[in-house]
């Protein structure tokens, strides 16, 4: 007998989240195993408050807008950040409403979080009998999940930050004066990102210059002898740092910032590259400039990597495919690079016990003994996740982007 | 008798300079007036030191390169930020290396302070009874030149601002909590670039929520203020400022920040948006980031307007013809709008008198009563600019970009 299928988003977005919720409703409005797709609008938050709506009544006639929806950033059902706890009550609340929707297969896209909360709700129905299956499928920009070759997410920030550092580079090339520019990426405790600047060598552009991931030690001492060094040789310098880089004592150096700062808390302005910024300026003097692209390096669904969109699909494919036609609970979706040249990935799934409350650092080997730069093997690694182009379709001049909003009309008949 | 034309860039970077230095190399290429043309490298600058190359011999061979320049951003050629002095032995080295080049035709691309030098040039020509033409292409992102409708590399820019604003927007729409993020525009004296965020307004997105332009003089308590009431009605609100808002005193805002800073000079840090930050954390608790994403909405080549990209090929062209064909000098290639629907531009030149040295500012009547807003003309006037997708030629994942160091061999042999 058909059941039905519900799916959510949860934690920080990416550029390809939403093609792994396409992927995953393409897959179940193909099978006759599934009935009607359900939406939880805010993850398993809206879940428990019945804030639901029907994917496949949006979606079955509308397959170019499944497309679109593959190619817009973000999260198209809402995020949030809520983390089951141990009551009860909880779990009673989820296995109600999925009982009353007759759910049989729960997919949930996620980080670290969102598959501790999938492995929950899996030990949870296994200890009451539930035949519900619980499948994960896998996100995140900053590339820390265990378990998986590389995650869904990382490609198109990574190459957002390396595109960064070449227009960066193009513009400060200009000028035969001496200037520095730091360029602040994201990752707390992993280093990937700022790692993936380095693909913006190719053509024996020089930058970045200099890259500091957290995994290693940051000297303050040792960064400025290092941008000066640089400065002999180039006019303009561009460094990458991750917002998280730390000292040996484990001290954020924006935070090591925050501590010496007065009374009027100005030290908040500064982060991590607005701190550096200030360093550069007291002790060499040059022209500097601090460039926080924040948010946008996660939600730049125009220059989306075609090799992570095509991969986000089609790990939402595989999810759906394990709950469904394999039977499959308590596992996400994952890939395994199987060639580099030409670049290969096979698919399968992976017990989530391997992925929750984890994060995967940058190797150390991988990092080079001066700490300020990556060794080949990274770039062997890194360099066939920013491939291909997206035709992001354009509409008066900015990207049409797939919104929930302009659907509500439908959504409101549609849950009716 | 065929004589030799020079070009010329100038002034900071656009996503656009190149295209018109394109259309300028494409109409000298095909005319039976020109021999050869010259690239000063840096400017007027590299000019004076004779550090010139030969672009007819680098690209009459390579149409693909032409095509290929015209859509990189930055400045080929690169730049310098020379203002000529009145000294009269200035000119005269500069006259003395136009007739050692044999040069009819003198070429430069740039903004303000570039069209003062393509007005003392010309000017210093007549002097000397030399037939030397002098005629400029306009440039800059402000979008700040008199005597142009707007100008090549704003609509480009706004084209990335807004972009920005849309995809800070989906991200930051999927939590239900309160957040402010503020962007922080270029624009020192004139908000054009500010103002154009608010075309990212289609389809009902109501982000940008406010805008502040250095037209009108800023308020910290009304800002406050504006913000709170949009957070009543909003969860995610997008603020964007212009670098440059000022107090009624005509105090920078960033600077006012300064003048109250600690000792340590912590103040420095901080640009106008991360001020604005801190003002926000302080005033109203909620979750607050600031982004800056400086020099890359100038030098995003990737997300270039296809209508800048081509009026600024066009200008190329025309400015080229004004002083081959019509014998024109001391003036600039400029457009003018003759309808909004269908937009339409016609080419023509302008006495460069009129654009040197001052700055077209946003019109206060384009400004809302608030000053947190624009009007719809201003809207109607900035939705054409940054229509029209560019096919960024993309290797390995990365924009595809010419660069004169890739051409570093053949340079060296042209100029044998």
């Amino acid at each position: 007998m058909a059941k039905n299928m519900i799916i959510g988003q949860s934690g920080g977005p990416t550029a390809v989240i939403n093609s792994s919720l396409a992927g995953a409703i393409e897959y179940g409005l193909q099978s006759d195993k599934i009935s009607n797709i359900y939406g939880m609008i805010n993850g398993i938050e809206g879940l428990m408050e019945e804030n639901i709506i029907s994917l496949s009544a949006m979606f079955r006639h509308l397959p170019h807008e499944l497309n679109r929806l593959k190619h817009s950033p973000a999260m198209f059902l809402g995020s949030c950040r809520f983390k089951l706890s141990n009551k009860r009550e909880e779990f009673e609340r989820i296995f109600e409403v999925l009982e009353f929707y007759e759910i049989g297969y729960f997919i949930y896209i996620g980080g670290n979080d969102s598959m501790d909360t999938v492995k929950k709700l899996s030990d949870y129905a296994k200890s009451i009998g539930s035949d519900i299956r619980v499948v994960g499928i896998p996100k995140t920009i900053d590339n820390d999940l265990n378990g998986i070759d590389h995650s869904p997410g990382f490609g198109s920030a990574a190459k957002y930050i390396a595109t960064c550092v070449r227009e960066v580079a193009y513009d400060t090339s200009i000028y035969s004066i001496k200037s520095v520019h730091i360029i602040e990426a994201m990752g707390r405790n992993a280093g990937w990102l700022t790692a993936s600047s380095v693909l913006a060598r190719q053509d024996n552009m020089p930058a970045p210059h200099l890259v500091y991931l957290p995994e290693v030690p940051f000297s303050v001492e040792q960064f400025i002898s290092d941008v000066k060094a640089k400065l002999e040789e180039y006019n303009s310098v561009i460094v990458v740092v991750s917002e998280g880089i730390r000292d040996k004592d484990g001290n954020y150096i924006s935070a090591a910032q925050s501590t010496s700062a007065d009374q009027f808390g100005h030290a908040r302005l500064s982060g991590t590259g607005a701190y550096l910024k200030s360093l550069i300026e007291k002790e060499i003097g040059c022209k500097v400039r601090a460039l926080e692209p924040s948010v946008l390096q996660r939600s730049a669904g125009h220059i989306a990597a075609l090799t992570d969109v095509n991969e986000a699909f089609n790990l939402g494919s595989v999810a759906v495919r394990a709950a469904v036609d394999e039977n499959k609970t308590g596992v996400f979706s994952t890939l395994r690079r199987t060639s580099n040249k030409p670049y290969c990935v096979e698919y399968d799934t992976e017990d989530v016990s391997v992925v929750a409350n984890e994060e995967k650092k940058v190797p150390v080997e991988w990092i080079t003994k001066e700490g300020n730069d990556v060794t080949d093997e990274m770039v062997t690694y890194l360099r066939p996740l920013i491939r291909g182009t997206v035709q992001t379709p354009f509409r008066s001049g900015l990207p049409d982007y797939v919104d929930i909003r302009h659907l509500d009309v439908r959504k409101q008949r549609y849950t009716d």
